[in-house]
């Protein structure tokens, strides 16, 4: 028996939502598939969240996680773009809840931790231990490096979290 | 044939989100009903918002109606109310969309000019005059007078709008 487990990994964004799945199996990792949902700019909001909602449950009817996990959001001192942030964090977390994945939050700075081994990597950084970590994701790029980097991230804390309660 | 509209109005929130529905027919307006949900203030961010989300899903098949409206949101000094508000309106406004209804959105100012006749009238003004222009709907307080009176403003937006095409 297998205990493989799929995880959906999220990086949030009105304008382009990455995503990106892993699988885990013990402490090995690997890439199953990675992308970008940007809903039309131009429609009006409710719109824009539907397409962001839609697009994720299209990407977890077609890749079957069993869990998912997103960044916990960053608030800024530009109100604007924080209640942006919330809007499209909010369709991110629906889609999976709608599923029926638990979704886990992580801080900017532990995903970065778990992946590049500091929390003040850059982007660069992140893409490029991601590209170290999911040989065959190819090189993906910004948003889905982050999505994956979720992904790995919540790999990490469950294994941790297993191994804990068996010891 | 009756041109009878049936519209949703909506005061989204992570604790208590209102919802209020009225019919407009012509000039006339009625109260059709209205509630509150509450999603379990104990449980994880995504299924806060999935009980919204769903228990919208739920009002709007019990409801059937044509539009929905909902308050555009107040950017705070707070980053982290306006990140928990941010959330709670893309939820309520991500349910009437995926059943297909087109969603408008109304600052809060213009639903007070709607409703009271100025834009710097308090709560109790608000639900005053909600139980003036629909007496059916008994004493509906605070979140339920807010959303019924966006139905409202976007009853008399949509009826001005109309009145435009025609002129």
């Amino acid at each position: 028996m297998t205990n493989a487990i799929r995880i959906l990994g999220l990086d949030p964004g009105l304008r382009r939502t990455g995503w990106g799945v892993v699988v885990c199996e013990g402490a090995r990792l690997s890439h199953v598939g990675h992308g970008v949902i940007a809903p039309p700019v131009e429609a009006p909001l409710a719109e824009r969240l539907l397409a962001l909602y839609q697009g994720l449950r299209e990407v977890i009817a077609a890749h079957a996680p069993h869990e998912a996990a997103v960044e916990e959001t960053f608030v800024t001192a530009n109100g604007a773009s924080t209640l942006k942030l919330g809007h499209a964090r909010a369709a991110a977390m629906i889609a999976p809840a709608a599923a029926g994945l638990p979704v886990a939050e992580y801080a900017a700075k532990v995903v970065k931790k778990a992946v590049v081994g500091t929390g003040r990597a850059d982007k660069d950084q992140v893409a490029f231990m991601i590209a170290r970590l999911l040989p065959t994701a190819g090189a993906a790029s910004g948003d889905c490096a982050d999505a994956l980097a979720v992904a790995i991230c919540h790999a990490h804390a469950r294994r941790a979290r297993r191994l804990e309660r068996a010891a």
